[in-house]
């Protein structure tokens, strides 16, 4: 049976992405090199980044990017400010702490969003920050970040601001070069809805270029990714070559689709109809419609005696719908995404799958806060 | 047209593998742990581990498991003697340099093995060291590392040896519990003919245990990816899930030909009937026959006016078979691979092809070396 995935990613890709695996590639071959250089082009173009910008593809999940990122382009004697509201922030000081670098946080709650005025505040404070993270759309709760006024704040106090843009890269536009990001990351695997295996950083170039050896690690030094790629087109360690075209396939859709403005309309469209849907069977979300990104959206898990969500997970799991299986938030809630390679029809027949679980469950359909 | 990869990899698949691809799955899903599960048990059983070690999978190229190995395994205050006879080798040596750890090497030609004996007299005369990393088979020039007497001398001295089985994995058999290794560590698109994306480690567990915080980096450590999927089954960031998918199909099929056994049979048929075949046609190879290991052979650009490597490349790839397209020896050479989901068959049309293009380059076969 076909299932669908409404997850954070990895996600439901079309048959078209799928089918661009079924082929052998030479890594090292010039089919390859040029497939490797059209993705780097075209993922500058999604991120509104020009040429004083550069892509550099890496092997593995958007953690490795992450990781790469900050080894890389935070220098070795620098500070790194973390914005965090959810896991994906804190996950990035954990990062730094780990190679031994400075690092210091401003954390709100994982249902409200960063509040750039403090960014500013700390940012005249303490002048050791040289470098400033932000996680766009933190999908712990789902939440979308204020990326435009706390790159103001930044750009404002002189710092440079790295951007995970993991879960909204293609879907909502981020204009890297007009707020004058020092970089952002992101995945094959979420919006741009290729396959999971590789991550990616659109950087400002002469940024990298002063970096060389900055990284302590060999396979994380995105400036020695970047040089192999400059030097001779190939990667420099065997990439995950079916991953890679796959993502070719999948942003070729993406183009056909009308790019990322009409991804966000879909994604949008899906969100609507998901939210309204929960709703009338009786759900409540996390979050306010006026934080909630188009992502993921995170429902309290209701009081009723007969909700117990792992059976609730399993019965939607045998109707052909995989939700995300637990929780992030500190909150007792769950998730259930609405981006990848589906659309409203798809989230309606999810929420008829829901309705049908519930009176399974023995829960009737808007009544979940008054059993 | 299907092109053959003759390369040390990615390799040609096998339709079955490819399809295994066509499939979305759930990264934190019953089902995917499941997978993953069975694949951790199967990559142990073909080490001939038991027990007392497990076996640790990790997104990337195998450099990537290789650096988290040397990062997690190694203690900070430790001292790594690497033993080199090709590029492997150095760059173990350069990731030890860059994670600001100790590192030695022994280094000999990359025609030449690694003499077992050196290696007693260097951890005799150097109690600072407390691990020793060996290249099995060192694809640089394609040549066989005596695994078995440097693990005993390596045993004999009280240290710990970790192995780099990337080639040889699956296609030659390797005791990883009789002979006390620490760890070997392989990847998914070599000899198991899976596609790439994912290395692993097969590891003593009571090492691994001891490791803990070990690693300058979170990605990068193979402590914590192990306690991952010791508490919930689950990778802790996203692995690439057709890629396992692939790797399972993989094993299904290295099970059904007969495991290492018949796989070593089936390469050394494609190797043999690859060295006789160039060499009638006025090929030589860097090694002697009896350091050649069937994974992938070097030949030695001949002195022939017509040969150019470039166009010789061009022609072969035009008619199907793309080969190493370049040289990563000291002397001038290059490298055709006799690994992957082929058979002697294949190999008999690859030197038809061969022929053929020597034909056209203007060199007669046979007579290379006196033209």
């Amino acid at each position: 049976m076909t299932s669908y995935l409404l997850t954070p990613g990895p996600l439901t890709t079309s048959d078209a992405t799928r089918r661009a695996m079924n082929r052998d590639w030479g890594s090292r071959d010039k089919d390859f090199i040029g497939l490797t250089r059209r993705l780097r082009e075209r993922l500058c173009r999604i991120a509104e980044a020009g040429p004083a910008y550069t892509c550099v593809p890496l092997q593995g999940s958007g953690t490795f990017i992450i990781e790469a990122a900050l080894q890389t382009l935070v220098p070795a004697d620098g500070k790194l400010l973390v914005l965090i509201n959810g896991a994906y922030g804190r996950r990035m000081v954990e990062i730094m702490r780990r190679a031994g670098r400075e690092v210091d946080a401003i954390e709100v709650g994982e249902d409200e969003t960063i509040p750039a005025a403090r960014v500013a505040e700390r940012l005249a404070a303490d002048p050791a920050v040289t470098d400033v993270a932000l996680v766009h759309c933190e999908t712990t709760a789902g939440i979308l970040n204020p990326l435009e006024s706390v790159a103001e704040a930044v750009r404002r106090a002189g710092r440079r601001l790295l951007v995970d843009a993991m879960s909204s890269f293609g879907a909502l536009p981020i204009a890297t070069e007009a707020l004058g990001l020092a970089a952002i990351v992101a995945s094959s695997n979420k919006c741009l809805e290729g396959v999971p295996g590789i991550g990616f950083a659109v950087v400002d170039t002469s940024l990298l270029a002063a970096r060389k050896g900055n990284a302590a690690s060999l396979t994380l030094d995105l400036h020695a990714q970047w040089r192999g790629f400059e030097e001779n087109g190939q990667w420099r360690f065997t990439p995950p070559t079916q991953v890679l075209a796959a993502l070719g396939a999948a942003l070729d859709q993406h183009e056909a689709e009308g790019g990322v403005a009409a991804r966000a309309a879909r994604y949008a469209a899906n969100c609507r109809a998901l939210v309204d849907g929960m709703r009338r069977l009786g759900f409540r979300t996390l979050l306010s419609d006026a934080v909630q990104a188009p992502i993921i959206v995170t429902f309290l898990v209701p009081p009723h005696p007969a909700f117990r969500f792992a059976e609730f997970y399993d019965r939607l799991h045998a109707r052909g719908f995989v939700i995300y299986p637990g929780k992030l938030t500190k909150v007792d809630s769950f998730r259930i995404g609405c981006i990848g390679a589906i659309d409203d029809a798809v989230i309606t027949r999810a929420l008829d799958a829901v309705e049908t679980v519930m009176r399974e469950m023995g829960m009737t359909p808007g009544g979940l806060y008054n059993a």
